[in-house]
């Protein structure tokens, strides 16, 4: 057990590891060193083994790290030796698009189930998976055992639906609206703002023209 | 200037204050406390303090921040202190849910063009633009000095893409597609992974379950 609180800059990069050593590993390399996996992946060697350090010795000194079994940890670290369950709720444009996401079910996450409240959804093939009436949330989510839900309904109609997703026995959420979610402390939410993405590159467009100065 | 890194954590928790204290501000708060925001985006008062001593003096001691103050700094750190133009390339259901966005616009990102290779695309409007041939993204760019391109195609035509919108003289690019770029260092990019997100979910899962051990 560990006492101490994980960065989640950390966490972030251990995921942007993963798909390195994923890469490396199906490229048929066996040894990387941390300079190997910072080149790759735009981070200094340092930060490398500053983030892996906080999970235990992964490497040996001098002659790197097997990636093979590093790639395992790490996703055992990031809890993706198993698969999770998802619903979506809000099959709007967002939603559609984040339903189609390739990039899920490569890491394990399976969207199961896309649920919406406009009737003129209901039946809507997407991605394999049928939209339905949100009526239908708590008993799907109940009998898969689903964990994890993605919001992507306009604000107005979000914390409704934290409500529901809560109600239902849910996790993790994962909300893409613009409000602040109020759920029990024991469900875990991470809300994805795109703007904050853009607001980093106009500070770092900021740093780079005063360099000048 | 400054010779250390602001870490990235910093600049995505200086955002998420700025919208406390633009909420604050629209509620007539005058004065706030570190601890006071720290409530209101779920941080801790110390982690507050320590963002904003990277940038500066900004309250007094016993007494708190000025609101209006602070947000117009936070602001200016940020760079939004001015309007930002964008240009979207990939008119799909992503491209054109985010091309829809809200969140853009209220702080000072404006799309002012669309674009897609797909002449079934071309005239359609999306929120006040019109999406255009991606031949016609040069002359955009160019006539209206846009600075930040967002690159929503897939994945195989995503370095293209990147290179068209180095060629035309972009700053920054902000990428969802699930690729890495190459550009002229020159250029400040962000890649947007959705999957990343949910595995900081699944990493403080684990956690939680841990918890019990």
């Amino acid at each position: 057990m560990k006492a101490f609180k994980i960065p989640e800059a950390t966490v972030m990069r251990l995921s942007v590891y993963s798909r390195f050593l994923e890469q490396a590993d199906r490229h048929g390399i066996i040894i990387v060193s941390s300079g190997d996996i910072a080149e790759g992946v735009g981070v200094s060697p340092a930060q490398v083994r500053k983030d892996l350090a906080y999970f235990g010795e992964f490497g040996t000194r001098g002659v790197g790290y097997n990636v093979s079994s590093l790639y395992q940890q790490i996703r055992r670290i990031l809890g993706l030796n198993r698969e999770w369950l998802v619903v979506l709720v809000g099959a709007g444009k967002l939603g559609s698009a984040l339903a189609r996401y390739q990039g899920f079910l490569s890491r394990g996450f399976r969207i199961i189930g896309v649920f919406d409240n406009d009737p003129k959804q209901f039946g809507r093939k997407l991605n394999g998976t049928t939209i339905m009436p949100i009526s239908q949330l708590d008993e799907v989510v109940q009998r898969e055992g689903v964990e994890i839900g993605i919001i992507t309904v306009p604000a107005g109609a979000a914390q409704e639906v934290a409500d529901r997703l809560a109600a239902a026995g849910i996790k993790a959420i994962l909300n893409f609206s613009p409000r602040v979610l109020n759920v029990p402390s024991r469900i875990v939410v991470r809300s994805v703002d795109f703007s904050v993405n853009l607001e980093v590159l106009t500070f770092n467009l900021g740093l780079n023209t005063n360099k000048g100065l």
